[in-house]
């Protein structure tokens, strides 16, 4: 289990408010990037993209590795993982709205989805 | 589906990336909470209080709802839904690192842990 802690957490959401550094994580999921390539879907400068790729290493998103003079940057999941264990906590309040939902669907006669089955951890209270 | 729209997956992030705001959020999910009550554990002015209330406010994670003189705040979790599915697209990667440690504990002679369910949409690409 990850440590969930409140400073490394900050650092990760904050990281993640941002469109283009998510954007960022994205291609990175697709395979590893030199900093120019991360850089080129956008329209902002090299510089200002660089700044962006500094706080996802802040936050240990990526990892750059300095071959020479390419700067290759890969993917660091782990964070996310912590974000997503924090997020855990929560997830049985949107679960039941929706177990609610289908209730009220099959109710109403509409066609029932198909049976899903139990995943542990997300029955909530 | 909740739609990802980047700017409110923006501000569901930033808001989320605080310490603060993500303990006055564990307190609304435990309950309805009046503004004072939310600021009290947090040593901090209620004015200050009362701006990172704002923020989650500016994100929907929070509903304010005012009677007379009192403010009572409770939990919206549905934009903790959207954040939790952005981040799912990379469950994958931490699933996958996970298996592999297993494995590895497995052949190390570690006692295996119980059998687990597959889990839809988690078997990664």
């Amino acid at each position: 289990m990850v440590e969930h802690d409140s400073q490394t957490l900050d650092t990760i959401f904050h990281a993640l408010g941002d469109a283009t550094r998510r954007a960022m994580l994205g291609d990175l999921a697709v395979g590893d990037r030199t900093v120019g390539e991360l850089a080129e879907p956008f329209a902002m400068s090299l510089a200002a993209a660089s700044k962006h790729i500094k706080v996802l290493e802040a936050a240990g998103l990526i990892r750059r590795d300095v071959r020479g003079r390419t700067h290759v940057c890969s993917l660091e999941p782990m964070p996310l993982m912590s974000a997503d264990q924090w997020l855990g906590v929560y997830r049985r309040f949107w679960t039941g709205r929706l177990d609610t939902l289908e209730i009220l669907l099959r109710a109403d006669g509409a066609a029932p989805p198909p049976p899903k089955p139990p995943l542990p951890g997300t029955k909530g209270e």
